[in-house]
C-alpha cells in the first residue's frame, strides 16, 4: 500500500511544533486519509450557513462537533449534537455548540464546528494502537460498548500487521461471531476491518511519534468500515530509536558463553559452602574438558588447580569469567575482565537492582559495554551447557543431555528446573539463569538455541521483557523450526504487583502478552509444572501431520475424561470413515465402542491393544494417538508398557512416527510402566488424563502456528 | 408470597384439556398476573376502534401482535409490528396484521390484536426455566442479545429459589457489571429482578406440568423489571411424581452395606486369576472379621473357608452378597438372595446395560425391588470400606485408613483411585464402585457419608446423575459439614459425546451442571489428577477462618507465581496492616520485601523461615499461609520441612489451627520434604506452585459456600 506520509509527517510535524500532544479532528482525519482509512462525509463549518450547506450536501441526520484545540473532551464541553434531522435544526445545534464551547473554556480557540454524516447499522467495533512499555507499537481491536468495556474482549498484535494477521485479530476475540452474521444480521466486510488495522499498524510503525490512535467507534457494515471518531495522540519529546545487535553479533558472543575453552572463577574458594567452592566444584565434578582458572589473591590452588591472583595474571585466553565475589567489587573486576579480553562474565552475585541497586548494576553495565563483554545476571545461580559438559553454578552438577534447554528468571525456579530434571531424568542441553538481566536476555539465548544443534525445545520463566519487540523476532525466527514454551509469571493483576515489588519490572498487561506471545509463536504454559512437562514432552513427540486425533482406551470411563482433556487442550477428535471403523470394531468386542474414542473394553488381552494401536498407526488418516490404559490381571501394566513402545518402535522402522501420549489408570505399577513408556519416546502419566493430552495439545498449538500443519 | 394458583390451574387445565401444548399471549399473561410478575400495560383489541381506543390509554407508542392459538411464531406470520405512532398507525396496523395472519394460515382462528405498551430504555435480559432431564426444574437468567447467544453467557439454579439465590444469579454470569451501571447507565433495580426469577421458579415448582417457560426479553430498569413478551409451555401428557426414599431408609440400608456382618461371595472359587477368588482373597487379606459364606456349588471349601453350594444353604443372616458369577446367572442369584433375606448385592459382573443389555439390568432391578435388595453395580471393581477391614473387590486389599471417601461410576477411575492413593499414601475411609448404578447411587452414598465419623471429605467421579435433584438435596445436607469433591466427565460436547455412547446416559448441558453443582455446595475438580490431589490434602487443611491469605516465600520468582495461583483459585492476597509489615520486617533483610507475598529473600537460614511462619500463625488477622520454599545450603530441603512441621504443630498446641500450604523449589530432596510436610499435615508439593494453591483455592470455595466464613 501506498501512503502520503509527506501529508501525515506535515500535520504531525506542525502538531509538535505547536508544543500539542493531542491532534484535532480535522488533522486526525487528514491523517486517516493519507492512510486510506475511511472516515465519514464531513465539513468544518465557521457559521450557520455553511453548517446548513455541507449538512444538506451530505444528508441528513448529520453529527455536529465542536473544533478547538484545548477542548479535547467534546462531549462534558456540551459541544456534540448527534442525529441532527433538517436545517432548522442545524442552526440551532450550531449557536448551541459554540455558546457551550465558550461557558466550557472561554480562552478555547474556537476554530468551528464539524458537520459530519451520521453513520448508523452495522457492527461498532474499536481499533486503535498504542505504545507499549515492553513491546512498542501494538494495535489493537475489540467489538463496541459493553462487550470491550465490561467483557474486556479485545485482542492486541505488535504492530505492524499484514493483512492476514489483521484478519486473525478478528477471530481473536471471544464474541467472533458477531462479525460473522450472529442472530440474522448481515456479516461485515472482513477485509475491509482487516484494512483499517492493517493501515493503522502502518501508520504507527511509520511514525512512531503517535504514540496513541484511537478509531472509537467504527462502524463495520457488509460493505465496508468506517472509522467515525478519530483521536490521535503524539509524544511531545524526542523518540529514541531503537538499539540493535545484529544476529550475527549475538551469536558469536553466546557462542563464547556457551561453549569456552577457558573459564576462570573470580572469588574461587576452597571453604566448602562458599560460592566459590561449589562453582569450582561443580565445574570439574560436571566434567568440564577447558581450561578452569580460579582467581584468589590468597590461594595457591583451589581444588587441586593452581589459582591466579588476579585475572590479568592469567596467560592464556579467556572467555567466560564466573563471578563469586561480593556485589560492591565487581565492578573493578569486570574492568580487569575487559583489559584481560574476556568474553562474558556470569555474575551470580546478588546485591544490584533486585535489592535496589540500581546505580551499582549500572556501573557494572557501563564497564561491561566499554569493552564489549556480554554480562549474564547479576543474581544467578549460573549457567549449564551440557554438551560442553559445563556446569558454572552454584547448584549441583547435571548431566543428563538431551534437547531442551530451559531458562528462569528466579533463581528459586531455576531450582524447580533442575530438581525436576534430575527425577524425571529429563534430557537436558542447557538451563540458564537470567537474573536481573542487565545484559544478556531470553532474546540472545533464542537467537543462539535456534542455531543450536543440540536444542530441540526451549523453555523459558519469565518475569517480563527487556525488549519485548527483539523477543519476538527472535521467537518468530525459531519457532518456525523448535518450539518454544514460556511462563510468564506475573500474569494476574495481582501476580504483576508482586512481579512490580520483586523485580522492579513493570510488568505488561496480561492480555498484551499473551496476544504477542501467541503471535511469536510461542506456547504459553499456564503454569510452573506444566512449563515443566512440556518441555519434558515435547522433544519426545514428532511433529504430527495433521489434526486428526484418536483416541483407544480399555476404559471407557478414562475415554469420556480423555475427549474433556482434547476439548481442553484444542485437539479434534477425527471423524472416523466407515472403512476404519469397520477395520477397529474387528479387533474389539461387539460391545466395544468404536468411533472416537474407541473403547476396546477392560477385560482385553494385549493382542487387542496392539492390533488396535497398530491400525492406529499404520492408516494414514490418523495423526496423533491418545492411549487409554486400565490395569487388569489380563493385560498387567508393563506387558502393556512393552507392546506400546515396541508397536511404536516397529512403526517407526516402517517410517511411520505419530505423537503417541498415555493416561495410565491402575495400581502403582502403572507408575514404572510410565517411566518405561518415558524412556521409549511415548509420553504417559499415572493417575491423571490431563496432562498426556495437555503435553500433545502443547504440541499441536506449536506446530499449527509454525504452519506446519498446513493450517494456521 | 402469596399466588392466585386457582388462576394459574384454570389456564392450565383448560390448555391441556384442548390438548394444546403452547399458551397464547392473554393466557401467558394471566398466569404472570396470578404469580405477581409484571408485564407491560396492555389490551385485546378485536375491532380497530378498539385497537385505538386501548393504544390511547397506553399512550403512545404501543406494540400490536396477532393472538392466534395456532399462530405461535408471530413474527414469521407477519403478525407483529413495533413502535405503532399514533391511531392511524394503529388502524393501519391492526388491518394488516390480520390480513397477514389469515394469509399466513387460512384456517387460524383469530382471537383478535393484543395491544401494548412499548417497553424501553434499561436492559434486557432472560429469565427463563426449564425442564432439564437430570435435574427437573430449572430456572436460567441472562442478559438479552448477543451476550446470551452468542457468548452463551447465561446462568442456572434447581427451582424453587429464595430471594438471595435468585440475587446470586445476576451475579452469576460474566456481564454482571452490565446490571450494575457499567458505562454510565443507572443500575437495574436487583430486587425486582431478582422478585421475577424467584417468582418463574415457584411457578414452575408449584405446576410441574409447565415444561417451560420463557421470558425474552425483560425490561429491567432501576425501578422494576418487566415481562414485554411471555412464552409457557406445557406437558400434553401426564406428569408422573418422582419417588424418593426417606434418608432413614436409606441410611438403614446403607449402614448393613458398609458394616455387614456376614458377607457371602457369589461364585467363589479356588481358581487364581477368576474374578470369585480375587474377592476371596480380598476379603481375607484385607482383614474383614465378620463371617465370609464362598457360594460354589462344586467346592467344599474356597480359600480354606467353608463353601456353600447355595446361598439358601447358608443358616446364618448375610447382609451383603458379592457376586462372580456370569451376567446370565445373576437375576436368578438375586432372587435367592431375596429369599435368604440378603440386604445388599454387590453386582461386579458386566454384560448389562454397558452393553447394550437393559432388559437384563431391568430384570435384576425388577427381582430386587421386589424383595427390598440394593443393588451397588453392576460392572463395578467392588468396594472398600476400611473402617470394617472391608475390601470386597477384586483389585487388591488397601488399608490406609482415613477420612476420604472416593466413588468412581468407571472403574479405571477406581484403578487410579486404588493407585494414587497407594502411592501417596492417601488414608481412606472407603472406595466405592458405581458402575451402571442400577440401584444404589452418590446420593445414597452421601446420605451414608453425611452421618458416617470415618468420612470427613467426599470425592466422586460421575458421569451423569440417575436423579440431580436428590443428589443436590443429599450434597446441601453433607456440604454443610463435610467438603464433596465432584469430578464431572462429559464436561463438554465432546466429552458428552464419549458419555453417551459409553453409558447409554444423556449426559446433561455441562452449564446446567456446573451451576447446578456449585449450588449444592460441592467443589468442582476440573480433571482427575485434580480430583485426587483435592481428596488428599482437603481433610488435611483446618478450615480457614476467613479470607486474608499471606505468601511467605524464600523466593521472589516463586512469591509472584505464588501470586498468579492465588488470582487463579480465587483466593485474596491480604492487605497487610502497617504494625504487621513492621513485624514481618523484623525478620527480613532490608532488601526483601515486605507486603504481600512477604519476600524473605533467598539466603536467609531456618530462623528466617521458622519467625515469619510462627509470625503468620500467631497474628489473628492471618488466616491462611502458603509457603514458597527454595533450596538452599543454608536451609537445606528437610530442615525446612522440619522447622514447618515444629512451628505448626506448635501453633496447633496453642489452639492455633489455619491451613498452611507449602511450594517446594529445589533439588529432588525437596521430594522427600514434601512427603514429611504432608505427614504433618501440611499440604506440599514440589516443582509447582499452583497444585498447593489449587488445594487451597478448593479448601476454600467449600468453606464459603458452607457458610463457614461468614460470607457467601
Amino acid at each position: 500500500m501506498a501512503f502520503d506520509t509527506a501529508a501525515v509527517k506535515e500535520v504531525l510535524d506542525k502538531v509538535r511544533a505547536e508544543g500539542r500532544a493531542a491532534l484535532t479532528a480535522p488533522e486526525g482525519r487528514r491523517i486517516c486519509e493519507a492512510y486510506g482509512i475511511p472516515t465519514p462525509g464531513e465539513g468544518l463549518a465557521t457559521t450557520e450557513d455553511e453548517a446548513v450547506s455541507i449538512a444538506t450536501d451530505l444528508g441528513f441526520p448529520v453529527a455536529m462537533k465542536i473544533v478547538s484545540p484545548e477542548i479535547l473532551h467534546k462531549t462534558d464541553a456540551g459541544g456534540v449534537e448527534i442525529g441532527v434531522a433538517d436545517a432548522d435544526a442545524v442552526r440551532q445545534a450550531y449557536r448551541s455548540i459554540i455558546a457551550n464551547a465558550k461557558a466550557y473554556d472561554a480562552s478555547a480557540t474556537i476554530v468551528g464546528v464539524q458537520v459530519q454524516q451520521m453513520l448508523g447499522g452495522g457492527q461498532e467495533v474499536i481499533i486503535g494502537a498504542t505504545t507499549d512499555g515492553t513491546f512498542g507499537k501494538v494495535v489493537a481491536f475489540g467489538l463496541g460498548g459493553v462487550l470491550v468495556e465490561v467483557l474486556k474482549d479485545i485482542t492486541f498484535r505488535l504492530a505492524p500487521v499484514d493483512r492476514d494477521q489483521a484478519r486473525s485479530m478478528l477471530d481473536g476475540i471471544q464474541a467472533a461471531d458477531v462479525l460473522k452474521g450472529a442472530r440474522g444480521a448481515e456479516p461485515v466486510d472482513a477485509d475491509a476491518l482487516a484494512g483499517v488495522i492493517e493501515r493503522v499498524s502502518a501508520l504507527v510503525t511509520d511514525f512512531p511519534e503517535i504514540s496513541e490512535v484511537d478509531l472509537n467507534p467504527v462502524f463495520a457494515t457488509g460493505s465496508g468500515a468506517t472509522a467515525a471518531d478519530v483521536r490521535i495522540l503524539v509524544e511531545t519529546g524526542e523518540v529514541a530509536p531503537r538499539v540493535e545487535r545484529s544476529p550475527e553479533e549475538i551469536l558469536a558472543s553466546m557462542r563464547r558463553l556457551m561453549n569456552p575453552s577457558a573459564v576462570a572463577v573470580i572469588g574461587a574458594s576452597n571453604e566448602v559452602g562458599k560460592i566459590g567452592n561449589s562453582v569450582m566444584r561443580n565445574l570439574i565434578g560436571g566434567g568440564f574438558e577447558g581450561t578452569i582458572y580460579p582467581i584468589n589473591p590468597k590461594a595457591d590452588e583451589v581444588e587441586g588447580i593452581k589459582a591466579y591472583k588476579s585475572i590479568s595474571d592469567v596467560e592464556g585466553d579467556i572467555d567466560v569469567a564466573v563471578f563469586a565475589i561480593p556485589a560492591k567489587f565487581v565492578a573493578g573486576a569486570v574492568d580487569e575482565c575487559g583489559r584481560k579480553g574476556v568474553g562474558a562474565a556470569v555474575l551470580i552475585p546478588s546485591g544490584f537492582a533486585e535489592t535496589g541497586n540500581q546505580e551499582l548494576q549500572d556501573e557494572v553495565v557501563a564497564t561491561a559495554t566499554k569493552y564489549g563483554i556480554r554480562l549474564l545476571g547479576p543474581n544467578i545461580y549460573g549457567y549449564y551447557y551440557t554438551p560442553s559438559k559445563l556446569c558454572a553454578t552454584f547448584c549441583t552438577p547435571y548431566d543428563v543431555r538431551g534437547g531442551v534447554a530451559l531458562t528462569s528468571q528466579s533463581g528459586g525456579i531455576g531450582m524447580a528446573i533442575l530438581g525436576f530434571s534430575r527425577t524425571t531424568k529429563m534430557g537436558v542441553s542447557a538451563i540458564v539463569g537470567l537474573g536481573n538481566k542487565s545484559d544478556v536476555d531470553e532474546d540472545d539465548l533464542l537467537t543462539f538455541f535456534e542455531q543450536d544443534d543440540n536444542t530441540t525445545c526451549v523453555a523459558m520463566h519469565l518475569e517480563d521483557l527487556k525488549d519485548g519487540r527483539a523477543f519476538v523476532d527472535a521467537a518468530q525466527r525459531i519457532t518456525k523450526k523448535k518450539p518454544v514454551v514460556v511462563l510468564k509469571a506475573g500474569r494476574t493483576d495481582l501476580g504483576a504487583r508482586a512481579a512490580s515489588s520483586h523485580t522492579g519490572a513493570l510488568a505488561g498487561d496480561d492480555k498484551v502478552y499473551d496476544d504477542i506471545l501467541r503471535q511469536a509463536g510461542v506456547v504459553r504454559a499456564p503454569g510452573l509444572n506444566e512449563m515443566l512437562e512440556y518441555a519434558r514432552g515435547l522433544p519426545l513427540l514428532p511433529t504430527p501431520k495433521g489434526e486428526n486425533v484418536v483416541i483407544i482406551t480399555g476404559a471407557g470411563g478414562s475415554g469420556v475424561l480423555l475427549s474433556d482433556a482434547c476439548v481442553e487442550a484444542g485437539l479434534s477428535l477425527m471423524d472416523i470413515p466407515p472403512d476404519l471403523d469397520e477395520s477397529f470394531r474387528k479387533f474389539i468386542p461387539p460391545f466395544g465402542a468404536a468411533g472416537n474414542p474407541i473403547d476396546i473394553t477392560g477385560g482385553e488381552p494385549p493382542s487387542t491393544y496392539e492390533a488396535t494401536i497398530r491400525l492406529g498407526l499404520e492408516d494414514d488418516r490418523i495423526h496423533s494417538l491418545i492411549l487409554g490404559y486400565w490395569h487388569t490381571i489380563v493385560t498387567p501394566p508393563m506387558v502393556f508398557a512393552k507392546l506400546t513402545a515396541d508397536v511404536v518402535a516397529q512403526a517407526r522402522a516402517k517410517g511411520i512416527d505419530k505423537p503417541v501420549v498415555a493416561s495410565l489408570a491402575g495400581d502403582t505399577e502403572v507408575e514404572q510402566a510410565c517411566d518405561y513408556l518415558f524412556e521409549h519416546g511415548i509420553v504417559a502419566y499415572p493417575y491423571t488424563t490431563e496432562k498426556p493430552v495437555a503435553v500433545l495439545g502443547a504440541k499441536y498449538r506449536w506446530a499449527r502456528s509454525a504452519g506446519l500443519l498446513g493450517q494456521v
